[in-house]
């Protein structure tokens, strides 16, 4: 007997008919005799409405109160998803995150699970119970309601499942899995049967939007194997792991692109000491998210710094970089909100000398010009126009063998090694 | 410093702009220098498509994953109400009923409260903020959500009113009080200043819809002042207290009148011992809930059973009454569901004699005919043809003098004295 977890996102249950396609797919899994914990999202657009509703009354809610509004819309879900077992025939009970001894602390809106007491769901399962629980909150031990922010509930799913010890946290969406690339753009892009956790973090880190970041370092760190997922089909989906022998490493496993950033400069700053760590602490300090930093000093004692922040930042960025060009004397700053960043991963890169050299060479190849460049040991990123985006992200997927059907290529070895 | 507990039902919250309008009332209450407690219900028709999506779902759901649905109606409503205050610049916390403190028995759907903790609440309102409490809900002992059922909110404002010693619970709803008769049959009723507990007992249970009798029988039993008010003006509403020398009695407070029952007849049953225990027993163990009584026995040593039950109640009724029937070998029943009771209530009842015989004039000379009559030592009711009942209402609301403007009636002493 397995112990299986199911989290299913909100267009999983986004009316009677889903939830009750999703009831009898859970119904399925106990009937193969196994234990089944499902963890859900607010059905459909109900977060939306909510936050609507809140922007009626106030510009700026109180997160606190943000949260006692937005995790009502799991627990309707919960419920209706209870009641549809029922009505089944199958025995369910639902739990909000608080009765599910999802633990937080008291960051509201952007909480962080900080334990999971699994004792009630351990006990309703055995009961012989399918037992629903609402993701996305948790209770402080001083028993505020929080929510989880972006990811989270994947992140109580994870979390979950590694509290309880189970044996798969089926993750449900509305694709068949994780894709070499995003088949939006790459239509002979191939679904990914097994990966990595470091390069699913760096795929996530890097623009692929069916697993957030968080909820993958959780799975991680506790070990929990992933099996990303359809709620609309049986097929089978990605598993996501820690890498072994018997896991085939693929040289790349994919291409990502991100066109959620832009790229700012700031001009002739006095090239000496300390410049760098004054620029970004100012950063931090403005809570700008910093991604990718490029410093090339000039002949003539001046250099320019460039660096890429999420264009929700920019506000933010604009001011602080305002205030650190007025104090350092620097020239000015620009900023580029047309750029994508276009990334290589694959765990085979540290062992395959000459990857960046091809990458670096396939764009140039199809006329796309590089305005930065950073690397990770299993991944290759590079700042490009976002006019370009498509190109870019076709030209690698077939430079590296990725498109369907085609054989895997070799890459030649080189003898300015590495992935760099 | 008073200690003020306000309850808003539905309506009072059911849009933005009502809320922000609660909002202002309860800053005003603050800024008077009160301690001050909202409890509120859900907004508008919230638990009603609530509902109606459950039974999307299931004919019959599980009562504890309906109280898990129905709670969050009311979770929405203390968030945003929350959010308004603080929006118009004033401190505000929201508490679910679990944190409000209010502890209920396991009755999923109709839950009764077994203690308020306040601490949480208390701490609160030191702290300088308007604690807004989810009416309707409560938690267990074993931490399972409850809904407390029918009139579920203003007995969540006497509860936590009752744990807080508050000064009053004013419960606002869309009527300006307690009235001397339903303002849409009398016209010229007028709006009652003072009412004793035991006169709004027996009011609300013959069909004075402004309170349920359930929090009225929990402000008696903890000595709770209610003040029955409206939430579109600031006009005074009805204070309900216990009586006391300073309350001049009335003899007559209101009429009531209540067409939600029917009369069921059992014809010709023998007339042995036991045969009232028998019908009424199977009428109890089918849940069956039984209002007035009468027995008459004919010459032929049988007898006519007459008894009202809420209509919610007949499908029952009639199932246990058609057995019982059949065990008993009586004749037969019918029923009649186009009865109307209609009551007068006063304290004043219990020490001038004579007010039973003035009703039935009354009632004669508007040729309105009796079917049943009830009393207690403080109310008459007489159960009548539906299609009466306004002309029955009217004539008693005259007979004793409640229309606006006119001088109390004396009632004249009579040999036949009592309210009976």
């Amino acid at each position: 007997m397995a112990l299986v977890v199911q989290k299913y996102g909100g267009s999983s249950v986004g009316s009677t008919e889903r939830l009750l396609a999703v009831a009898r797919r859970l119904i399925a899994a106990k009937q193969r005799g196994d234990h089944v914990v499902a963890v859900v999202s607010a059905m459909g657009d109900v977060t939306d409405e909510l936050l609507e509703k809140a922007l009626e009354i106030s510009d700026c809610p109180p997160e606190r109160e943000m949260d006692m509004l937005l995790a009502t819309g799991e627990q309707v879900t919960i419920a209706l998803l209870a009641m549809a077992i029922h009505s089944l025939g199958h025995e369910a009970i639902s739990l909000t995150g608080a009765q599910a001894g999802i633990v937080s602390d008291s960051s509201h809106t952007r909480a962080r699970i900080q334990e999971v007491r699994t004792d009630r769901v351990s006990e309703a399962l055995d009961a012989g119970q399918i037992v629903i629980v609402a993701g996305f909150q948790g209770l402080t031990p001083e028993g505020e309601i929080t929510t989880l922010g972006r990811g989270g509930s994947d992140t109580t799913a994870v979390a979950v499942a590694a509290g309880l010890g189970a044996d798969v946290c089926e993750i449900y969406t509305d694709v068949d899995g994780v894709y070499s690339a995003d088949p939006r753009i790459v239509p002979n892009a191939h679904k990914i049967d097994v990966v990595s956790y470091e390069e699913m973090l760096e795929m996530a880190a890097t623009g692929a939007r069916v697993l957030q970041l968080r909820s993958v370092e959780f799975a991680r760190n506790h070990g929990v194997v992933l099996h990303v997922r359809s709620s609309f089909n049986d097929n089978p989906g990605t598993i996501v792991r820690e890498a072994d022998a018997t896991m085939e490493q693929a040289i790349i496993s994919g291409v990502t692109h991100d066109t959620s950033e832009a790229k700012v400069t700031i001009r002739d700053v006095p090239d000496r000491p300390g410049v760098a760590a004054d620029v970004f602490g100012r950063l931090a300090d403005a809570n700008v998210n910093v991604d990718m930093i490029i410093q090339n000093v000039s002949e003539h004692g001046t250099t320019d710094i460039s660096f890429t922040t999420p264009k929700d930042d920019l506000v933010r960025a604009r001011q602080a970089v305002g205030r650190v060009v007025a104090d350092l004397g620097a020239r000015g700053h620009t900023v580029d909100e047309s750029v994508a960043k276009v990334s290589l991963v694959g765990a085979g890169m540290k062992t395959h000398p000459g990857v960046a050299a091809k990458m670096f060479r396939a764009l140039a190849d199809a006329d796309v010009n590089l305005d930065m460049i950073s690397t990770s040991s299993i991944r290759i990123s590079c700042v490009i126009d976002a006019a370009q985006v498509g190109t870019a992200v076709r030209a690698l997927h077939t430079a590296f063998g990725l498109d369907e059907g085609s054989v895997v290529a070799e890459v030649a070895p080189a003898a300015a090694g590495g992935a760099s």
